[in-house]
């Protein structure tokens, strides 16, 4: 059996100037780039059912390191056979390492060469996550991805910063490796961090050294941490040259619409971030023709849908008036329907790029749904 | 068109011993009876599409006038098209009145012969519900069956006030058939409600005073609002035998499985209760074997379902230690998920009886069921 289970791999199909339509191979299935990871933070892509994820068109998801050992605990969710089994998703699953949420510890975590000391937001237990931890536990999920640990800090920083907590990632880096070597199942990936900040020569260094190690795939850490949209890009005009074609580019916990867009252009496969749920929950529904606050009294009496020509039933067939009292009214089918809209579109957005890069029509694909997603915001 | 529009009724198909098996027709569909209508308070049967709550087999739904008259209005809904349209059930419905929840206001609201002065939970405002505004209301929603306000008061009662009540109900209970005959559209019904406490006399008077005003359907309220099991079952013993059998009966507010099946076995036709999504809510899920506790650690690793026969892919297809986890983590995935077990069962407990009494074994079918409910009680 064994033998037959899919390695990873990564094969590109076309490019559009820096733009790339590829497909990521996994022992639980093949996933389209550009691809969006919608975020699974507890085993769960909040107020959405798994078949939902999948019918939006996902191939992946992403689960957090961080959250899921601290609970269940992931000795636990190995028991009971896995984080696929678990959550009820068959498809490929990523996980973070955990350093991007003991960042945001501040006060209750205290980073050493050994690994990051903190305190558990749930019972407030000491825990030591370690890269060769880190590595563990991600192997105990059975996570088809899996990221290093490394050190993510908050922008902007002091260079001296910077630099030790890039030099603490290689070496990080390195750990995780081994341990993954020993640990992990056939098929499965380690994915290294660059972090370096915004400093073009650090991230430079930073690529380099990983590269040298040989990783399946690439990620750009350490952005959309405050720095800014505009920085972001010309950090990843810098970054992105730098890495091995070859291989698939990940970056991590990003973005808007736009910052999809910009970034695919810029030659990066794979995303995720919160957005589309967290503002799901909150009232805000992404769409072809923009953003749509859903909160705002505008809406009270609208009886179109937000988008009538959407597959996502929760797109075409509930009306604005009707999500607005759910909205206002707190009811979990506000947020259980935004919420499946806005991961319903950000799968449409990636498919459409796909699309575009497909049909090498990439540049002018963008230009218009930029100018399309640029209108009409109301909140 | 007006012509071919199902006309309100009520036939009796089976009956075995006091418990009835029927079908109401209303201008929405036909209700199985005996039912249960899941409560969609606020437009929303809370964390369930309204697509589940149909496949679960739920024929009719609940929406309470109070919550709906305060947000989003009734002018708005009608405008709207109504509540079928706005909450996207094609279904029957059935508006309660106001009357319970206005009880529940206590300081903030004023009863006098004319109706109800009460201050909104929502903003403070004062609003002012009459018999004839609550007919008028429900007729702006569009109900399929309409209830007449009542006086509903807490018990244990002072005898004076639950005559009192029980009188003042029956004066509303003429003022709403008026303003019902005014403004109803064909094929929708008006029920009156029975109050009286715990009292046989007031509850005799009660019923008979609306019987000779000729509703289309009885409700017995006034019950479930702490009295307990045996007392509610003693005035149920009293009340249903004076009903008119060619007319459908509703237990308000009612219950727990065995308050369901001692109350069918009594002749009760309707139920409702927010008893199967609220536990949902809490963590607690009702089965065949009895309910259970997911909240508790002997759940956090086991690896069945609720329920492995269910037709409910949340009772059949999740594992309790991933719902024990959902409901710890706080997950709306949880709340959805046990919403659904809960109201499925309730779905499935009444169409079992709906069985048992076409086939003329309710009694064996009931002492069966109340010991494999009363079974393996955890929480």
């Amino acid at each position: 059996m064994q033998d037959v289970t899919p390695r990873f791999g990564f094969r590109m199909i076309a490019q559009d100037g820096a733009a790339r339509r590829g497909e990521i191979t996994t022992p639980h299935g093949t996933v389209r780039t550009p691809a969006f990871m919608p975020v699974g933070t507890a085993a769960t892509v909040k107020a959405l059912y798994p078949e939902q994820v999948k019918a939006a068109g996902a191939d992946i998801v992403l689960a957090n390191t961080y959250h899921l050992m601290l609970r269940p605990g992931a000795e636990r969710i190995a028991r009971l056979g896995g984080l696929h089994a678990f959550m009820r998703w068959d498809g490929p699953i990523l996980t973070d390492s955990g350093g991007f949420q003991v960042m945001s510890l501040g006060k209750l975590r205290k980073i050493s060469e050994d690994g990051v000391c903190f305190q558990s937001h749930v019972d407030g237990a000491t825990h030591m996550l370690t890269p060769e931890r880190a590595v563990e536990i991600q192997c105990l999920l059975g996570a088809d991805i899996q990221m290093q640990l490394d050190e993510c800090i908050e922008l902007p920083a002091e260079p001296d910063d910077a630099r030790r907590a890039m030099e603490l990632s290689l070496r990080w880096a390195e750990r995780a490796r081994a341990s993954f070597a020993r640990l992990a199942k056939p098929g499965q990936a380690l994915f290294a961090i660059l972090q370096g900040g915004t400093d073009p020569g650090l991230r430079r260094r930073s690529a380099e050294a990983l590269i040298a190690m040989d990783f399946p795939g690439y990620a750009v850490g350490g952005l959309a941490v405050g720095e800014g949209h505009e920085v972001m890009l010309r950090t990843l005009d810098g970054v992105v040259p730098l890495l091995p074609a070859d291989k698939p580019r990940y970056l991590m916990g990003v973005g808007t619409p736009l910052d999809l867009i910009e970034s695919v252009r810029r030659g990066i496969d794979m995303f995720d971030c919160v957005l589309p749920t967290r503002n799901g929950r909150h009232g805000l529904a992404f769409t072809w023709e923009g953003r749509v606050n859903l909160r705002n009294a505008c809406h009270a009496e609208d009886p179109t849908p937000l988008d009538p020509a959407s597959a996502c039933p929760a797109a075409r067939d509930y009306s604005r008036a009707y999500l607005h009292h759910l909205v206002k009214s707190g009811e979990y089918l506000g947020s259980m329907l935004l919420s499946w809209v806005n991961t319903a579109f950000y799968q449409e957005l990636m498919a459409a790029m796909r699309d575009a890069i497909a049909e090498g029509r990439f540049a002018a694909w963008a230009e218009e749904t930029k100018r399309r997603l640029g209108d009409s915001q109301d909140g």
